[in-house]
């Protein structure tokens, strides 16, 4: 019965959203708290975003950034420094309007002391530009204090309506770059260094082919000059923005006052960038890659890459058994494997079977009696959701193997997936028929904001980015048949 | 002039306090920010408070602990469920009350819009028990849900009305462990397992030898049955308490009705530890063991452990020094030991000498020609502010040496004050007299609240802890002369 229960997972095909929300929950990754739209991220979950910071991290320490921190609060005023940046926050805001509690009347319960009012509000950040800039100040006088390059891991706050788990939910875990630069020119590729950084990461990382692109005006961060993102594909053929990177020209430098003394003497306001991931990548990992089984994880992002589950029917046979077994961990650990054995007693084999398909653990070895007589074990391979018997020597070798092959078979497995639903189009009546069954359309379109408004009115779609290396030509609007330099990606998204 | 500026520290006889804050800004470990009690981590310091995140989360993770993560934010009601935990906290909590901003009617800023008011206001957590005993009651239903060993990486608020920068702020980082347990042994021995885990840490890493306890009634936490704690002496002679662990009883399984069916049947209140350590180690760590001369730093705890300063007049040295310098740096790397080149060309060596000396490297090699042609090094070591010239030949093991010596070196010199400084005292009078000069003191108290608070009043000494490690007869209260079980130790506390 428990099997059963730990199995029932909504279908792909019957309901998409039902499938992620039934993955998230059953695979143990997160819930909802009883704070609306805040999630729990429970320790598996917490798992993967772990091995995520760590790869991230050490790749941004490899280009040259420092962790710093800075506060939570943001003084209500900062926000409207940058007329866009506020247009664009201010509507979900949480906001700190005061500093303690007292007893209320009935003596039950507190309630907000009137007493002890903020002289100003304190926004919980929603990003960290104007409380950093702020700083920044202090920090930049002359030539010499630049690049500075920052970085910070936190939680921030926007308070969305809609959440779900991971993908939107309204405090989030994230890292939040943010560069000062003595030039644009220096700005600007620091700015698509990053986003090389996150295409790099969820290539080789998470599996994941991405486009890499910039945003049309629209759909920029509000304070950007420019946006750059790297857009993934679900198995429902909607996009998911996952990660971004801002050129954000002089417009905090000028809100804030950060100048500086150039080589000959010149003053001038300082160059930005601001670059970030979030938990919402765990949701892309998800989506990208699982089945109607449960989660299926690239071995380089999963917390446990190998599970052993011994076969036995007395206490003896478990201990010959933990014999072999024990030395298979000991190897594969060696090699930096992450392997647990599970010999729970309470549960039964086909039991654990199911809950590590659910949990998405990439390689599960069998062994039982007959497989010490034979010197042989069973593997399963997550990916395909095969069987094969193996001989016990050379196992570890096999194994570290097969990982490297199931992160290739995801990787290329997304990659013809985009491809094939990559399409081309011309046309907006046929786009209009074709966007219903989801997939990235390559379109002509004018530049205008009026145009992009009324694709997406028409049709739920937003242009996600321009491609940076999808060659293109110039064309006529699908919409208007206006000039058009290049072609966009168009296509509904998270 | 640089070098002087960068220099001028106030020195720790002339006032501790100043002395403290002026190392933290100079050496640039962090700084005060616009929002009130708020600080920014800068790069610096936030490296070191990483170090200390790395070795705790490998310990944590070594005795079965698993990293979850909950909201910031608790509501209202929750912090009233446990009387005293509301008693301890509700004083101090940021409370938001608004979820979003508008445009105010001059149309130059914003102001909280009050048709966003939230139906229950929620406080950003001072501390996480009572929103994780709301979650953990969905997890665990029988003893097989048990032991449940969570910890938690987050920032935290309490509205600190006097704040100092790492050792007390508004905001601060921490991680705080929460477990569930069967049994009420099995919760003692993990608080007591914990206490321990933080004692060994602070020894072996921040050289910090610290007196384990238990802490009295009144300075207990907000909810616990017993809180254990390491008390580190600093400097002048006060206590910090650096960490601490809880032993919660059944309180907040109570309060948020979690039970659980054991192996009879039978259905009981699960057992509850919590148990932290914040960036407040930080401010410990630098009153422990630097000098008028700069910051001082163990080297398992350094982000820099050796930097080399060359010494040259033309491009053409340096080229040369660099060849010899790089052979030290790659065999240094090789074994783990985090090197530096400082090759700025816009700085003396002085400047930075005097730098590094501030910021607490524990070993500084300078390499000039002159080295080059005898095949030496100057090699200079924090710790001790000594100089010695030594053969280029096997330095990389030489240096790996000194810097087990030099943390060998402050812990012992840490421990020799510390014992120096631990007075027996029987004479209330003689009490009052030698706390001004600072110390622990080893002293018979009768037990009571009414003693505690007499002895707090008329020395602003506290109780800091019964210790686990000083063996004790019984005795009489020095203030009233009545029975006393063993000695507390008493001391000024930061």
């Amino acid at each position: 019965m428990a099997k059963k229960e730990i199995k029932e997972l909504t279908p792909r095909d019957e309901n998409y959203s039902q499938w992620y929300q039934d993955i998230v929950v059953k695979a143990g990754l997160a819930e909802n708290s009883s704070v609306r739209g805040c999630m729990v991220i429970k320790p598996y979950g917490y798992g993967i975003w772990e091995k995520m910071q760590q790869d991230l991290d050490r790749r941004f320490k490899e280009t040259g950034h420092s962790n710093a921190y800075f506060p939570l609060f943001i003084p209500k005023s900062y926000l409207s420094r940058e007329a866009e940046h506020v247009e664009g926050f201010a509507k979900e805001c949480a906001v700190v309007t005061h500093y303690r509690l007292r007893t209320n009347e009935a003596g039950d319960g507190v309630e907000v002391d009137p007493n002890a009012k903020l002289e100003e509000e304190l926004i919980v950040r929603p990003t960290s530009e104007t409380i950093i800039w702020s700083t920044y100040k202090n920090w930049i006088q002359s030539y010499r204090d630049l690049p500075l390059l920052c970085n910070q891991w936190a939680n921030v706050v926007r308070w969305e309506m809609r959440t779900r788990l991971f993908l939107r939910t309204a405090e989030f875990l994230w890292q939040e770059g943010h560069t000062a630069h003595a030039t644009q020119e220096e700005a600007i590729a620091e700015a698509r260094k990053m986003i090389g950084v996150y295409e790099d990461f969820a290539r080789e990382m998470l599996a994941l082919p991405v486009i890499v692109g910039v945003k049309s005006e629209t759909e920029r961060f509000a304070g950007a000059i420019d946006t750059y993102t790297i857009e993934a594909m679900m198995q429902d053929g909607k996009a998911l923005q996952s990660g971004t990177s801002h050129f954000l020209g002089q417009n905090f430098a000028k809100a804030f006052d950060v100048t500086f003394l150039d080589k000959e003497g010149n003053r001038d306001y300082v160059w930005a960038t601001s670059w970030g991931v979030s938990t919402r990548l765990v949701g892309a990992l998800i989506m990208a890659h699982s089945d109607d089984n449960g989660l299926v994880l690239p071995p380089r992002i999963a917390p446990i890459q190998v599970v052993i589950v011994p076969i036995y029917k007395s206490e003896e046979e478990l201990q010959r058994i933990h014999e072999t077994a024990d030395k298979i961990v000991s190897e594969l650990r060696q090699h930096g494997v992450s392997v647990q054995i599970d010999d729970n007693d309470n549960k039964k084999p086909g039991w654990k079977f199911a809950e590590y398909e659910m949990k998405g653990v990439p390689v599960r070895l069998a062994l039982g009696m007959r497989d010490l007589e034979h010197g042989t074990v069973e593997v399963a391979r997550r990916d395909t959701l095969t069987k094969e018997t193996m001989p016990l020597e050379g196992i570890s070798a096999h194994i570290e193997q097969l990982l490297e092959d199931i992160q290739s078979n995801l990787y290329n497995r997304s990659l013809q997936s985009l491809k094939e639903r990559t399409y081309i189009c011309d046309s907006y009546d046929e786009f209009k028929e074709r966007i219903e069954g989801g997939g990235f359309f390559l379109c002509h379109w004018d530049g205008t904001a009026e145009t992009e408004a009324r694709i997406k009115e028409e049709t739920k779609a937003t242009i996600r980015c321009i491609p940076r290396d999808i060659p293109s030509e110039p064309g006529r609007c699908m919409v208007t048949g206006r000039p058009s330099k290049c072609r966009v990606i168009i296509a509904r998204s998270y």
